[in-house]
């Protein structure tokens, strides 16, 4: 099975080829110009891989939670590749790519840096069957207020640790012993992680990719609405 | 020559295919599905046209301005299906689209309701060649503080006047002798404006498509850096 997957919900660009097995991959900081690397970055990793997009069996993308404009340029940019392609498109959960990003862990507490003070969070735990099970939920929370995990052991990832590890190391301290400020989405475990979804074919059209925006989509409908009610 | 041009500006979700002349196109009032409508309503194009994306010249675009979200998926979906069949980009002015909208008109006036009390707004006259100047600039104004247009006969287009026909009037009354409040930007008219680029040449590599926001993109960059510094 062969799957391209990108995420763009950081400021990091990541873009990834799984060719039955083996990794190709490709990421740079792209700040706020994933619009115009993303494509030419595409181009150089399947030039290197030697497919092209008519060889693939399915395009996976970090769903987010993320920056706004990050996920609607990936999602929207996974539509347009899967239509021409005919491929069948995935969207992955940017948190359980961090707690996959993270090699040998099977305790990690995922927190994004979401700004305006609060983080993305989600905690999750390999079960003996090597799948993640969701210990707690995705969620939108001020650092100091992010819920309760069970236990010790737990390896810390992602940039809400970078921006926040002080408050958030008042709540955890005791139970994470590995933290891992600097770790990004990838799009190689976003591709991992797709994968075996698209092997039972639960692979979805391009139609219904969607971004997964927690806070955002609220904001902006809220504000949006506003606006329509005070212009009518 | 043949063009795809899509519109994903406002509440209207507009495509068409321009075929050696010929026009096809399909839109509906999208609201904010046009994430989940675009890709369906192209397949149904493409099928009554009998072409797939391999067959065409270019992709045209609405740049904006316009709603942010629909101008992120509208720029996305056209980088994803250029990439794929290897087609130049071009954008194209949603405010420039009303005023072609126009059958006839020779002197338009563009408003956009762009929320918020605003209106995108800008004035394009035709040349003796048939081909629009700018007479006024896109901007952003409260619709109480739209700048002057020269003369009279002009038709007014758009959203815009729907939202503040009264403000606007209180300026334009003596200039303006056709309202048009219920237009939307046109994919056919977007892909006519095209044309002439893309038949010499001038077609973009899609990694260069982006939005044009003239508002949405200070107020968002503002708020991302305020955003991060804070939390630095």
């Amino acid at each position: 099975m062969k799957l391209l997957a990108l995420d763009t919900s950081t400021e990091y660009l990541s873009l990834a080829l799984l060719l039955d097995g083996k990794v190709i991959s490709r990421g740079l900081l792209a700040g706020q110009t994933h619009s115009q690397r993303i494509l030419p970055l595409l181009r150089e990793l399947l030039d290197e891989a030697g497919v092209e997009l008519n060889d693939l069996d399915g395009i996976a993308f970090g769903a987010g939670p993320g920056s706004f404009t990050g996920l609607r340029i990936g999602c929207g940019v996974a539509q347009g590749l899967a239509f021409g392609a005919d491929l069948p498109v995935l969207g992955v959960s940017t948190l359980l790519a961090l707690a996959e990003d993270v090699p040998g862990a099977d305790k990690v507490v995922a927190c994004l840096d979401a700004r305006m003070s609060e983080v993305y969070h989600a905690a999750y735990e390999k079960t003996a069957t090597g799948c993640w099970e969701e210990v707690v939920a995705p969620g939108l929370y001020a650092p100091t207020d992010v819920p309760m995990i069970p236990g010790t052991g737990w390896t810390a990832a992602g940039s809400g640790w970078r921006a926040y590890g002080a408050a958030l190391d008042q709540i955890y301290a005791e139970q994470v012993n590995n933290r891992l400020p600097d770790v990004f989405p990838q799009a190689a475990a976003i591709a991992r992680l797709a994968l075996p979804s698209f092997m039972v074919g639960r692979g979805r059209p391009a139609s219904e990719a969607a971004p997964i925006y927690i806070r955002n989509k609220v904001a902006m409908t809220i504000r949006e609405r506003e606006a329509r009610t005070a212009s009518q």
